[in-house]
Order: C-alpha cells, then sequence, then structure tokens
C-alpha cells in the first residue's frame, strides 16, 4: 500500500481527495493536515465521511509528511512552493494540486499570484501533470503541478486542434463555465446560497489567474504565439465546468477530417471520451467521475470549429487527475480508484 | 384604458405579461385565450395572480379579440402568421412575442422554422420591435415582431460597435447562456428538474433558431456581412440570459473610447444600463425587471473587446420588451408598467 | 412624504426595504446606515437598484436618524435595544426587523439571545407586529416589533384554530422550511452555494430563537399554556418559507367548518389568502410578494387536522410586513408599495 | 456472476440500477428492457455509463428475462404484478422496486393503486425488503417488494421507538422532504426545472400513496394500531429525502436512554448510521449512497422527540436497497456494490 499525506484537507479538494481514495486499492491516506482543524475527525467535518475514515486533521509536521511515499498538496497558492522542497529532499515524491508549479515563466507567476517565487530550481523540475500530453515525464516525476480546473477543460479541448497546425491561433476563444466548488470553500459573501443562486455572470472577464496557465499549454502545444480570450463565469451550481472554445479553421476543408482527429487522438486515453460530432456533453454525464467529455459542432459553412468540453472541476479538474498523476507515477493501473461512472441523475 | 388581450396564454411569456400588466396604468387585460385550458380562471393556473386577476382563460375567438385596441401574441410559431392578418384588417395593433415576423427573408424563415410562412405582405410591413434601434418605426406599427430573447442580449451588446465600425466583423462570436424558462412551459423530458439541475451544457451549438435573427440584425447594424458563432447553453435556473461577446478590433486604440461610445449610445434608452468598464454584470440584478446591462473588458494587450450582457429571458428578452412596444405605440410613458427594480437576491 | 431611515442596511432585509420602498407612492428613503459599508452607494452593492437611487451608505447618526419620521431598523439582535430609545424619544418611530423587542418575557429573551435586555421600560410598551392580530394597537404604536420570519408564517396558520379553541395545544407541530436568506449575508462557511445547495437539512431542532416567540403568539391566541414542536429546515433556494402544521381537533366534527371559518377570519385581510380546502400553496406564489398563502388538509378520517402555510421570508416575513407595519401607523393605505404579484416562474 | 435483469429501464431508478451494478463485482447485467426505448443504447441514453456498457434496451421478452437469475423491475405500478408471476414459476428471483407488493391489504392497494390486484396468490408471498425488520426472511425470498422510498425513511427513523412501547402511537408526524428525481423521468409540466427550481411546497397532504405502506409498516412494528400523519413536499434538488418524525413518548424520562437504544439497534446495520443527539443529517451526506443517517432531537423539557432521517431516494430509497436485498437474497456481501462514499459537495 502507498502511504499518502493531505496537506491542507479542509477544503473541497481535500475531502475529493479523500472520497476517491476511499475506495483506491493501493492506497492508504496516513495523515491529512490542517491547521485550522487539527485535532478534528475528518468525518464530522464530512458525514459522506463516516464509516469510512478513523482520521482527524493534524498540524502539518514534516516528520510525518516525511513518512509517507506521496504528499497531496490541496492548498492555498505559496504553501506547496515553501514545504515541498524539504519534502522532495527527503523522498517524498509530492502532486501540488495548487498554482505553485504550473506556470514555468516565474516573472508570470508572480505577477499573477502577487507574491515572488521562492523556489526556482522546483519550478523547473516540476512536470505539469496533464496526463494526455505529458504521461512519460509524470511517470518519473518527482514534483507534479496538478493542472488548474479551467485549463484542464480548454487545453483537452484545443489539442488536436493545435497539435496539428489547423487553426489560426490568433484569436481563439475559451468561453468557460463553472460551477461553485471552484472557488472553495472559504466564507465568501460572494459565494453564499444567497449570492450565487439563480443568478449567471461572467467574472475575471478582464484577467484570470488560469489565463497564463491556459496560453502556457496552448502555445506548447501549437509551438507558438496563440492568442486566447478565457472568460470565465459562475453557474449555479456546485460541480462541474463547461468550455466552448472557437477557433478559426486555416482550411475549412479540414472540417471532415477532425471527427476521426479527436477520436485517434484522444483513442487509448481512459480520461477523455469524444462524443459522435453534434453531441452536446453535459457536466452532470462527469459529475463525481475523472471524465472529460467533449464533442465538435460547426455551424452552417462557417470556417470555425467549435468545441464544446466538460469535465468535473473537483476530479478531473483537481482530486482525480491528481490521483491519476499518482497511479501513473506509482506505475499503478492508471484507472484504479477512478472507475466509477458519473452520478446522473 | 387600453384593451389589450393575449393569444395563447398559458405558457411564461403568458403568465409575465399578466404580470406586468397586472400593475400597468393605462392598460386592462380583456381577454386571454388558450384551447387547451378555455375555462380555466388564469389565477388557478398561476396562483401569483390570485387577487389580481378575475379572468378566465377563452377559446380564441377573432370577434372577442377584434374588440381589443392591442393583442399579445404569445404562441408557438405558425399560430400568428395566420391569425393576425384579419386582426391587423380590423385595425387591432399586434406586438407577436413569437418568432413569425422577426426574419426578413422568408427562404431563411421557412427552412429554420419548417414551414413556410403565409404572409409575406405582413413579415414585410412588420417592425421589428428592439426599441433602441426603432423607436420611430415602432410607434407607427401596426405589426411589431418582438425579437427573441438572444437576440435582445446579443445585439444590444454589439450594437455601438457594430454602427460605428470598430471590429472585424467576419468572426464574431456571442456565447450566451439562459435559464430554463426559456424553453417554455411545455412538458419535455429534457427540461425536467431532474435533468436541467445541477448541470450544464451547450445545445444548438450546430445551429439554433435565433441565430438567423442575431445575423439578420447585426447585419443591418454593420451594413455588410457578418460572420457570428451563436452558441446558446443552458443554465440551471429559471430566469435570466448572459451573453459574452467577443470582437477583434480594427483598431486596438479604439480601446480608449469604447466605454464613452457605449454609454453615449444608451445615455437615453430607459431599459439599457452601461456599468463601469470591467464590471461583470449578474442576470439576478435584472431579474422580473425590463433592462438590458451590461459591461465591457479587456484582457491585457488584446486586440479583442468582451461585451457581457444580461437580460430576464422572460422579461427585457419578451414580455416586457412587449410592453415597452406597447408603451412606445400608443404614445405612453415608454416606462409605464415596467419601473420596478430586479428582485434580488 | 414621509421620510424613512434605514440602519443596518446592508443585508438582506437591508436590499429588499430599498426594492420595496422604491415604488412606494408615500415614503422617501432619507438615510441608510452602515459601518462597515459607509461611503459606498447602494446601487452599487446592489446593482438591481441601479437607477432607483442616488444614495450612499453613511456612518449611523443620530442627529440624521432623528429627522426621520420613521426609522427600520434592519441590525442584528443587541443594536435596536440600544439606539432605539434616544430615537423614540425624539419622536421618531420604530420599526425593528430585529428580535430585540419581539418578547416580551425578558428572561426568556436574555437566555435566548445570549445577553441581558437593556430597556425593558420601550420591550413593554413595542407593539408586537403581526397586523392581523394586532392592527389597531398597530397604528398607535411608536415602537413596533416586526415579527420574525417562522413566526409569521407559523401564526398565521394556526391563528383561527386557536383563537376557536377547536385543537390541543399540548402537542402542537410546525415543521417549517426556509430558503437560505433567512440566514442572512454574513459569509458563514455553511451557507456557502457548494455547502447549502442540492441539500436538505433540519438545523436547529433542540431549539430554535423562534421558538419562544412562536410559543408566545400561540398562547396569546390560545389565552392559554401550548405546547409546540417546532423544527426549521435549510431549503436550497434563496427565498420562502413554508410551515406545515399539524394540530388534533377536540372534535373531528369541526372539520367540516374548518374552511368556512379560516375564509371568514381572513376575508379582510389584504394580506392573507386562503386557497381552497386541499391545495398546495407553494412558496414562489409569493416571492417577492407580501402576502401568506395557506390551505388546509385532512388524511381520510384522521381528527389531525394540516395546515400548509408559505410566505416570502424576507417580504411578509421582514421587510413587507415591515412596510406594512409603516402603512398602518402612518395612516397610509395599509397596501401601499405592496401591491405587486410575486414574480413566477 | 449472478445474471440480472432489469425490465422498465429508462428511468431514474434504472439508470440508478446501472450506476450501482457497472462497479459490483459479483453481478452482470444481461438485459435491460424498454418499451418506448427498444434498440437504443443505453449509454446514448445515460451518457454517464459511456464506457461502463454496451448493453442496449430490448423489448421486454419473457424468454430473455427466464435466463436471469434475477431480475429487477423498475417499472410503474401494475406491471411487475403481471409479469411477475411467470418468471417466478420459472425460478427467476425478482426483485420488484414497484409498489406492486408492498401492500399486505389488497383492497387498501385497490384503492390507492387504482386498479385491482390480481395476485394475490404472489402478494401475499412477496417479503417487504426492509432488510433491518426482515434480513432473514429476504434471503430465503423469491420476491421482495423493495420499500417506497419515503417509507423507509420514515420507518427506519421510528423503528426503535415502536418495537420498544415508547410513544403515543395515535398521533405520529411523518413531515417528509424529497428531491425532485422521486417524481420518476416522464415529462410533467409539473415537474420542469422552471416549475421546481426555486420554491418549495407539501403535495399529497390529503393522502399519498405512501401513507397505507407507511402505517402498514408502523404497525407491525408496534403491533397495534398507528395514527401518523404523513406530508410529503418537493425540494428543490434532484436527490434526497429528509424526513423529521415526532412521537410523544409515554415516559418522558425515557428520553435518557434513546440515544443508547438508537444505536444498539442498529450497530450492526451495515447502512444505517445513527449520528450523535441533537446532530442535523444532510441528505447530501448520503448522496449516491446507501446509508440513512439519523439523530435525535428534544425541545428543552417536552415530551416529544423528534427524528431527523435521511436517505437518497433513489440508493436507499429504490436501487441501492435493492442491491442490498439481491445481496442478500444470493448469500453476498450485503455491501458489495455498494461501498462507495456519498458525492459530497
Amino acid at each position: 500500500m502507498i502511504k499518502a499525506g493531505i496537506v491542507g484537507g479542509t477544503g473541497y479538494t481535500g475531502v475529493e481527495l479523500l472520497r476517491i481514495l476511499a475506495t483506491h486499492p493501493d492506497v492508504e491516506v496516513s495523515c491529512i493536515t490542517s491547521r485550522s482543524e487539527a485535532g478534528m475527525a475528518v468525518a464530522d467535518m464530512y458525514t459522506n465521511l463516516r464509516g469510512y475514515y478513523d482520521l482527524s486533521f493534524t498540524e502539518p509536521d514534516v516528520e510525518v509528511l516525511a513518512g509517507c511515499d506521496l504528499v497531496f498538496f490541496a492548498t492555498p497558492h505559496g504553501v506547496a512552493m515553501r514545504m515541498a522542497p524539504e519534502l522532495l529532499a527527503r523522498g517524498v515524491r509530492i502532486v501540488d494540486l495548487s498554482a505553485d508549479f504550473r506556470i514555468r515563466d516565474l516573472d508570470v507567476w508572480a505577477r499573477w499570484y502577487g507574491m515572488p517565487h521562492e523556489t526556482a530550481e522546483w519550478a523547473a523540475k516540476a512536470v505539469y501533470g496533464l496526463p494526455e500530453v505529458a504521461r512519460e515525464a509524470i511517470r518519473q516525476a518527482e514534483l507534479v503541478a496538478n493542472p488548474g480546473c479551467y485549463p484542464t477543460a480548454v487545453q483537452l479541448g484545443f489539442l488536436p486542434l493545435l497539435e496539428n497546425r489547423l487553426v489560426r491561433t490568433g484569436h481563439l476563444v475559451a468561453d468557460a463555465k463553472s460551477g461553485a466548488s471552484g472557488a472553495g470553500r472559504q466564507g465568501k459573501v460572494g459565494m453564499l446560497h444567497g449570492e450565487v443562486g439563480e443568478s449567471f455572470k461572467a467574472y475575471g472577464a478582464s484577467g484570470h489567474r488560469h489565463l497564463p496557465e491556459i496560453r502556457q499549454g496552448l502555445e506548447q502545444m501549437a509551438a507558438g504565439r496563440v492568442g486566447v480570450s478565457f472568460v470565465p463565469h459562475l453557474v449555479p451550481m456546485i460541480r462541474g465546468i463547461e468550455a466552448t472554445l472557437y477557433a478559426e479553421l486555416n482550411d475549412p476543408a479540414d472540417f471532415d477530417r477532425l471527427q476521426a482527429l479527436y477520436e485517434e487522438r484522444y483513442r487509448d486515453e481512459p480520461f477523455v471520451d469524444v462524443m459522435p460530432f453534434g453531441s452536446h456533453p453535459e457536466t452532470r454525464s462527469v459529475r463525481g467521475e475523472n471524465s472529460c467529455r467533449m464533442a465538435l459542432h460547426r455551424q452552417e459553412d462557417s470556417p470555425v470549429v467549435i468545441v464544446t468540453s466538460v469535465i468535473d472541476n473537483l476530479v478531473k479538474g483537481a482530486a482525480g487527475q491528481a490521483v491519476q498523476n499518482m497511479n501513473i507515477m506509482f506505475g499503478l493501473d492508471e484507472r484504479a480508484g477512478l472507475r466509477v461512472p458519473a452520478l446522473l441523475p
């Protein structure tokens, strides 16, 4: 059994890791930390875990964490950056669900996250953990930067187009929508049910932290500059991200082969599902599941290819992808603990 | 008092007309028809109207309707097209909330609505009732084609850009999201709470009936061809539309004057509210109200202008705009019956 | 024009007062206070009020408030108790939406609200503002204690039964359910959309602050001791309270006259609507409206009468009833500003 | 591997059976029938099952069903009653999720379900499948009548009180609330999102089909007559039932031992969880899971014991309990396929 630790376990990604790992055949959660809730039983905070865990939250303690084979960081940005190096030095492998190691350009990181980066060395060594792009590197990685939720849905949707240089990269549009759990579990007025329920709005339309992460990923795929407009929106639901992506084909004749191209690209991917052309993936079809489900569309004779892509922001967009990465890192069946159909309805 | 009739009053736009007109100082609803519910009191079907109306649904009867000053059609497409001409001939003015008279090109109409158009004469005379564009024509109109919900939010958002030839019109994007009331009140499995709740999806991504209406409107504004990708989405809420619009400026230097341009364009409009640059209008801020509220955004140094625009699909997107049109047609205060703040929270 | 002030205007009852008073023909809001948001425009915090108010929040200032004809307190408990006496002494009339003056027995008050009561004099003079019970006293009142939301729905539902001594008063049950806005607008984790959405639970089942208020009211109606079990529940919606009430008839033969009794009792009440026997009032039928809508039920030959009663917790359960009380106090039409149909759907 | 068939698989209990059985180690679904959708792949109707099932819906065919070890009926009432006898005669065991075999008194059944019962023989032999009450009988059963959703939550909550004769049985109250999936997946106007969302109401307050089932169960537990008021309510969410139960203790001194009594009664039950006294179980804590979670409450010195009990109506209230029953019938680990934590948030 792999011994896993979780740092910062009181948020939604923390409980989601616990939920997924509760049925993972090869992993045991040996510790979970929280400064604010140390001493509390996890099953008292998250009553869905009653009967599954005897564990209590503890103060973060490097000695204890160093006894783990792998540590997940489910912390606000800035924490993993500071705690990871010592654990890595002691041979613990890390999957960081925060943003600390996602951005290569540390000046960009510092600008968007409002603090200087403190460990350029590990930022350089970290592997950006999108398995569909970097599976081999993940296998060897000591430190995996688990992708953001929006970036996962957007990158997987654009990937075959960009890898194959099929679209004009100057004016991509990624219009993305997320349930409220993406904002975490802090007591913010703006995230009250009374504020979020029965309403819809864009936010971060002038710039969101996932924009540089998305651009970095798309530019790597395109091997060149990419201009992308990315607007996130808040949906009055708990889980789920839908991204509607727009790109103009260099050659509209390519429309004929797009569906086959997408199916081929993702044929062996256990967690990407390309639906028939013109389908409309729903977020509920992946609720609680690790998949990214997508479909392609064309409007009349327009040269614009439209991709709709859905994930559960807490699963393929966070904890599920983290477990997928762990499975790869430890040579397990990549699907271990992740083969459960979505909860629908 | 203006005597108003409503044809097809059992749907959501019907009850919304009744709700708005209940407090309108100059209008009395003298009849409301429904084939399926003839004989039922409107207050039995819509209990929010208990105490406001004694009216019952009746079979549609041209003689009765001919006694009205104005008739609202809140019917599926195809009905107004057949019933309107006789009423118009007898001097009744009409606001048609259906799609029958929105599209100039009747071949286009026939293709999207799946039937031939039966009255080219009135289709040619009908005024497309977007007051911000056609107020004077509405004033004289015998027959007003009340705009669709998505087209209202999208057209008002793009209007100042197109009128002023500021953007490349070949690749506009209108990513729009609507609450479930937009689908009407038929018992369709796909619109059950168990299907719509806690999920988000695109629909009609390969072509939606509002696409030709949007294109027609934008092309009129731009006085030329427009390429627009329009994808509607279903939001797990009841009321509200948000449209996020993307257009590339011909000259990025124009960004500096966009805000002033929008404010100027809509300064005298009673039902368009331009928020400060970078604001995020929420659908709840217009819930139950006739306004379109919008804001402009730019991402770093991108040439793309982003407009976010919200309406209540049943009000400014349907019944409210219909009443606004009626007010204009009858020389009333344009805001009569429509001056009530949105219900928030 | 009556000059009204609002103390503590940033919460949901504050904005709801503003929304209702925006269209009140006889009242002008001359000041609204907030310690935390002083200087902010109310229309910046509540965008539904853009175009309706130029007002900004100010620090509470007794001199300014003393210039009002009436002051609404929309504050946490403990505030009105301290600020009201000076204003009352200066001739300002007060409607207190908080719990400070609702409970006659100040020991009971102190126990449930966790602080000693500081003004026994005004607690004794305050009129409990349930117009259906105390209209004449309200007319004369200097200080009205606006009833709690649950107590309004529960008391109006039981009233005819208790006034007429028809039921066994030892074991009443009031099972009540509320939308999330009842918890106010503080940033509490438990009220996040991610916590409240798609879930249902009881809370305060071992004792809620509205229990003594309910018991006091029911005992006054019954002119004797009442045993009542009251359990509130949290519904994943924003507005609305439903109370399902159970009482055993002393004489089951009385079932035959209950409907007539209820209709008679509330015949002249502008804001209580007794539906036909066996109807099921929905909270949405009063959304945004000041009514209490109710119906009676019997199961086979059971001696238990069941009453279902709905209100909008922010309107008849708070701000609407406060305006109704104000209207009574100032001799206005009791319905002024309150005659708008509920927003349905 | 046990070969299971499902009759009537297009509803919510059908897809839920498929979801649960997808990961059951000992069961294979060999056929699923639907008259209306014969020929359609289940994964096309329920996209969450893409990648889990190759199965398509077929016309019901007794020959095929007779080849199953067990058949689940997930049909409207009246179907199992007619189809089950032949299958039973051929040695197929049956778990009927419909109401056909739940009521012993066939006159009562006929009255509530509006048709005569056609197989008194099997109605007499059927075992009411509440494992916590009838595990041994279920083990031997050929035909199990899977309990209704409300009856499960209500009976488990009252069980220890009634078995131990602790409460007055003449005036029990069961105030129950359910998400919309309990109404099934038919296209009824009243269950549209636009009708159900953001509203709350009682329904069936004058008598609901689950009332006789509840009474029958409670009377068996109490070994005597029971008077129970049962009011169901519709909650604007998809899954979950909460029942708040009220009963008056014969001897209030018994309050001291109730918690221990409940814990003892359910100590060995894998799917009943008694929380600490005064806890508030949430429906989300069992979303997608087979548990019934409950807690006890007392208000001050009242003699009334209050029990709050939650289940997922589609799991412990339907498909999960059906699988639990199947596990018992076939001597499997009772928890097989059912050990997955609830989806929270």
